[in-house]
């Protein structure tokens, strides 16, 4: 049976690696691809996959796209009016929410509200509204199939347990390219140390939250989420070749966990095969020269975002709202060269200390908080 | 629903431990016990877990027996005979074959005949007649259960998976107390350095066969016939401090890892509650404070069993049960100070060169090869 999908995002680094296992895997079509304002790559992935549907987020990067693609069958469409019309009105089983930011919210839940199922990838859906996607979720019978690898690890591990058994998640962090280091170091970073990232390659801003640690902690709120634990029950480890993806403890004190090399197509491939395997061209582990797995404790004062993220995850409502938000627009910040490395996270200390939390919120108080949260910082 | 249990080598340290962790659960009950001639033990277990039946292998024995628990109504037998009636006659759904030898096989092949899972923990079985008793688990619908904590963690490794999609497993081995030294060093090795092992507390036989790895090979073959892989599908890696205890590495390059600290209850308890698991009490893996895993290649010119092992299961037939009985009679002769450390390995190699294999061979011929192999090594 030919499995159809959706790719929001799909110029991206996840969006692009997602079309190449596509690629690799004959029974996989691609019906819907949404990507932000990068046409020429939009057009030739057209070319290539041949989809019934895009979306341009930029309005007139779409009717430049409009005329370069008038010789296919391609409907092109823009903004989040056609966003959400990629995200529901194709064929796909399967809706990749590879889109940067809380963008990917509505999306996410159209295609919920449309019967797909959700290969996700964009963090800040669960983030922000882990609280109204998880019980959608359950009550539209559709799956949500982590892409990032570590919650693909902890996915692939729960595979065939009962949940009810687990008793403690392992998330595993490489540390970024400043572990080790202290907070009087961190004060001296410089945004071209800040973008080298020790294993995985990926776009800027995630680089960065691997750096300051705020991606694991946005990870450990989605894991929350994701697999229905208590986030104290959500232990990080820092161990950094990025060998193991995360681990799981049952109550019986078993472990299990998921390794593998540095590359995002297993999880992804993973997501769209479920609960199927399929053979991935690539490097493989070999436990004969590998010499060494190293674990370490991590340094919540020097990397206090991570210690943010707790406390947003456990008061819930705005806060993690808050906490993203303020990390998205400290970053830009700090990619612009207008704030100091350590700003990022004391940026999303203040807005967290500003905010005044409210529990349960809609999509659209979550998206004013988002608002609300820039506008503050804009006059720290 | 009450779980009845037959427990065959109640006294060994798999049997012992296998009633712990039935006291740590109230839903399980033992229904028989088959124990060596240790009647002192085999007596308070009586009184403890209350049994219909019990076996004891030596008559004389189990004479004596009879007349300390006349005040109790379990009813005492003996030998073979005995030992087929523990394994059959009473309620047990599954029974624990936790006996030492190839006297482990007709136990089992009367069990699976009575409809009854099998909790595995004697070696033997599979590794000499794994092509009777894999065939004869499928024809009559009954589960081969792994007790051995690298089988179990495969099993779990594969719980939820499709067993075709698997590439290769990893067996892991602590490498012993002779890890790291050559062959001309372990020339000098003294029974007593033979039995002190670094991380698992067990009888003397398993420890002498783990410190010469001739243990693992026992393993590799019996991982071959419980998982259905080819014997070069498994490949053995040291892991000295036994923290991973098996891993699955699958078509797609995932590897999936079972770990634990060593405690044989979990493996024990997992086979009993298997699908489900169950707490635990005991320690567990801290990875804020564990610090490293480490691996190595496996020495085979210094640890030849452990090739030797690769070349009778790869063989198959007869030779698996020559490298076993050999193994036994070395061990035995080591124990008793008759032959040095390193002709352990030597004789069981000589006893391969002088056997002529036979293919699929019965129960019989594979205790016949048994006894012939002892007598073949009393001539060297």
């Amino acid at each position: 049976m030919m499995k159809k999908i959706a790719v929001l995002g799909s110029t991206g680094s996840i969006g692009t690696q997602t079309l190449e296992v596509v690629s690799n895997n004959q029974d996989m079509k691609v019906t819907a691809l949404a990507a932000g304002s990068n046409i020429e790559l939009l057009e030739r992935q057209i070319r290539e996959f041949k989809p019934a549907l895009v979306c341009v987020w930029d309005e007139k990067k779409a009717m430049e796209l409009k005329v370069s693609v008038k010789d296919t069958d391609v409907k092109v469409v823009s903004g989040m009016e056609g966003l959400l019309e990629a995200a529901v009105e194709t064929e796909a089983q399967t809706v990749v929410t590879a889109l940067v930011g809380m963008i990917g919210i509505r999306p996410t839940i159209a295609a919920m509200n449309a019967g797909k199922d959700i290969a996700l990838a964009n963090k800040e859906t669960l983030v922000t509204a882990g609280h109204i996607i998880i019980p959608l979720a359950r009550e539209k019978g559709v799956r949500i199939l982590p892409v990032d690898s570590e919650h693909s690890a902890i996915f692939q591990c729960l595979n065939g347990e009962n949940t009810r058994q687990v008793h403690k998640l392992w998330l595993t962090a490489s540390g970024g390219p400043f572990r080790g280091r202290k907070r009087e170091e961190l004060e001296k970073v410089q945004l071209e140390d800040a973008l080298k990232h020790p294993n995985w390659s990926m776009g800027p801003k995630i680089t960065i939250d691997s750096s300051t640690m705020v991606n694991k902690g946005l990870e450990v709120i989605e894991a929350k989420w994701l697999f229905g634990v208590d986030i104290d029950q959500i232990q990080v480890v820092i161990q950094p070749k990025s060998i193991i993806h995360s681990m799981v403890e049952f109550e019986d004190g078993a472990v299990v966990a998921q390794l593998g090399t540095p590359d995002m197509k297993l999880p992804i491939q993973y997501a769209l095969s479920y609960p199927e395997r399929r053979f991935l061209p690539g490097d493989r582990l070999d436990f004969w020269t590998l010499k060494e797995i190293a674990f370490e404790k991590p340094d919540f004062d020097t990397f206090f975002g991570l210690k943010l993220a707790y406390e947003a995850g456990r008061a819930g409502g705005t806060l993690p709202t808050v906490f993203n938000a303020a990390n998205e627009y400290a970053v830009r910040e700090f990619l612009n060269r207008r704030i100091s490395y350590m700003e990022i996270t004391e940026m999303i200390q203040k807005a967290m200390e500003h905010h005044k939390a409210a529990a349960d919120p809609t999509v659209e108080e979550i998206l004013r908080t988002e608002q609300e949260t820039y506008e503050v910082l804009k006059h720290f």
